[in-house]
């Protein structure tokens, strides 16, 4: 396998969907756009095994949350759930979040688990 | 314990130094600041067995290299060491966070890291 | 009253809602985050007597446009109003960090500002 | 003309829109911030020689992608349209932000030319 | 007395420096930088009366320090102690920022805050 | 030449130092780190005939400034100078992210511009 065909094997086994759905809303006017996302963080970064997955996952979370760039972070919480981590897990690793990027954020970060757990069944009563 | 005698213990068994030496350049001025990290961060997260500190502390470290706050970055790569991650660890979690906050933050990252393995004799020759 | 209660007197004073009804939509997976909320800005921050709560929710106003978190912003406007600040105040103080923050992020504050007003009536003809 | 006016003019003739359109959102309550806008960044810099305006709108584009404020983003894709830039100049500068503030920020800023080209009808079949 | 003037003597009233020495480091290669600043949030915000400068000074520290830009910071807690405001008021504040922004921002706007005061002579024995 | 030799080929070009002095600093503990800023940006951006490397360089000082990065920041100058750009078109831009980004991070951007520029001898008399 080249280099973009391993790479989407990675993003699609941890993202759980086809790349052509993830992507179709940017392939259309920015093709390489995917490409670099397939080819850099899940080619070149996501296949190292100095760090398990599971672990590489709840950090992007965090990340995210700090960022604040709610798409993506919906797509790494479904991510970290598709990889191995708990609800619980990463509840916990967003509301660390408000220690060092204050509470609108990490609030903001809880609310985007809320609705990727409700879309995957998974709040309890 | 009550929970200021908690968090200390907590905070200097993570970052290994006396709580007064961390905080000494702000405890003149601001002496409820250090109370409060204390209390919130180590009290009421660093306890919590969701997750355990070799994890959290990887988080913490992604999110600080995002947030470029250096000072704290490598209070945190110094924490994330005394818990139990490798420097392999902390140096792939920092190159991690270049797809998700850009190359900039991410070199700043790798700086810093560098600085405190210098400190600990942890480079190799 | 304990740390919890006393927090959340202040919050419901200040929000001039029931806590139940704010946190809603996170309590059901991270009941502890409203507690970290009621517990640490609330009942540690907002009770302190050296800066008072008009000054203080005008300065929260200006962090959250500077941080462009526009459901917290609009919870803040309506704190600030609450505690006393006009809607001119409030204006005035988005509308100053345009100087530091940029004009995105305060016209962005300026719009969830018009939105609180009009929830409540507050705006003229 | 005087700097208003002037301002007015540069700002109209780049937007290609009606200024009382462009700020009746937030004219009611902020009529000073609109003419902030006309006569600082319109007036005093978009105005200068120094560097053509169509080298202007492309760095606006870059550093509001970096900044991940969506609606000014937007306005501002349209500005650079409008002022000679092709979609594919405007689609390269977004993607090689990726670089510099990461991947999130990037995608959702070629999600916002998407959404501009496609009121445009710059959208290819 | 035209914009400019009057802009600059709100800015050496404000800061009790003069111009010169305050934008020497930039005067020779953007002139019209310093002119902005003092015609924009100078002369057209902070002589607006509907704020008393006491009050937009703190907003001011609490916006830069979520910003994180230390030398502006520590020019606006200078002027926030030539409007008015005192040492307990100014950290009052940055200590509040710890909930918005989260603990590495508050912290190095208290570092930031105390070699302000220690060049004032405003630390107590 | 392979993707590495292409992109190392470029950064020199841009960069007008080799490879070796500009990553020394981080790569003993990252070496993939400086293999993956020579393969994805440079490689893979820089080489993009869609833009030219005069405006994309322009470009990243405008990102550079927003995101307050300054040792990027700094080489990115140096770059823009190196492909072009004259020190009024680099300090323009910069002056213009003031609008965007505020002035706090345009005056910082002024002051690295500065540096570079006495660096290299083009500060007039």
């Amino acid at each position: 396998m080249n280099r973009y065909e391993k790479g989407k094997e990675v993003l699609e086994s941890i993202q759980e969907r086809p790349l052509e759905e993830i992507f179709e809303v940017i392939d259309d006017i920015a093709p390489d756009m995917s490409r670099f996302v397939v080819e850099f963080p899940y080619y070149e970064i996501y296949t190292r095994k100095e760090v398990d997955l599971k672990t590489r996952e709840l950090c992007t979370v965090a990340a995210l949350t700090v960022l604040g760039t709610i798409p993506q972070l919906k797509d790494h919480i479904n991510a970290a759930l598709n990889v191995g981590n708990s609800t619980t897990e990463i509840v916990e690793i967003i509301m660390q979040m408000s220690a060092y990027a204050g509470f609108p954020k990490a609030i903001n970060g809880i609310v985007a688990a809320k609705e990727v757990f409700a879309e995957r069944d998974l709040l309890s009563d």
